[in-house]
């Protein structure tokens, strides 16, 4: 059983992802995490804000480990793209489109409110885009082009989670998809 | 000037842009849009939910509007595609990159929390998505080609504003707008 600290972070983040930053409060993340008020604070001082902040970066790292692992077992990059936008999809359907980006409501709500939160956000982004250009220049694509490819990759990932959770269907992520893996297919030397 | 209904729902859509619907409170509107507290229950009955309503299929139709001219002044399809991300990274660096897709955020915090509003959201995600595919079947492509590629250039679009937002910078509005003007032009008969 993971501690009252995993609890609570564990528990935050799937309330960020299904109603964002502003809509989670804190006695709604003690009773869900089933913890003592107390601990909340014991464990973050800096109380919301400092819990945001370590739910946002912990969660971008799991999603981040998520990608390399989905990429690792490919057969190629391509195929290595397709599969993640596929694996989001049945993702997304399986949880009645809840489970999403982990931070992508959240980086919306704080972009013009909470500086704080805004940065660990943008880290996230920058360290999941590196991530993508990595793999893309690996597989032979010069450096500027890769980069290209993984902000447009990334962009439609995350714009194809706003029209499926809004539209109650994958079609998007499906269109998003394909897009991207045709195009890292095209940049192949 | 505006009447106070006019006045009321143009604060409100600034707000949600910038704070979500849920950041948004009832008494933050009226006091930003000069409006005595009863004129919002006279024109809303149905309070925060029916003037979220409103707020978001008035600016859906007012950015699909806004679609449709630039697609409507270009000299072709890609070229239109082009200018409207163009646009879309010049309005966001003007104003502090807070005056993105109008209801990008509130589409994220209902999507799992309130029905009606939710729908509306769909409602203007759909039109944009048939708009883009009518100027596109015009142009000779294909309808389902259309349909998917009108998919994945919103997707582009609004997963960018995320990506924007967050990290200050219009790089992958720049990169998403790229993909789709070269993903349409290679589409064109």
């Amino acid at each position: 059983m993971p501690g009252t600290k995993e609890r609570i972070m564990e528990t935050t983040a799937g309330l960020f992802r299904r109603y964002g930053y502003t809509g989670t409060g804190m006695k709604q993340i003690v009773a869900e995490a089933n913890a003592p008020f107390g601990s909340l604070y014991h464990h973050f001082p800096g109380g919301k804000e400092e819990l945001g902040t370590e739910v946002i970066l912990s969660s971008g790292a799991m999603y981040g480990a998520l990608f390399e692992a989905i990429m690792d077992a490919a057969p190629d990059v391509p195929t290595g793209v397709s599969h993640f936008f596929a694996g989001a999809a049945e993702t997304l359907r399986q949880t009645g489109y809840e489970d999403a980006c982990p931070i992508e409501t959240v980086a919306l709500e704080v972009a013009s409110s909470n500086e704080t939160l805004r940065k660990a956000t943008a880290e996230v982004f920058e360290s999941w885009t590196s991530a993508a250009t990595s793999r893309f220049t690996a597989a032979g694509i010069p450096e500027a082009r890769s980069r290209e490819l993984a902000l447009s990759m990334l962009a439609g990932l995350e714009g194809a989670f706003v029209l499926s959770r809004a539209t109650r269907d994958t079609q998007s992520l499906d269109a998003a998809g394909a897009a991207a893996t045709e195009a890292v297919r095209a940049a192949l030397p």
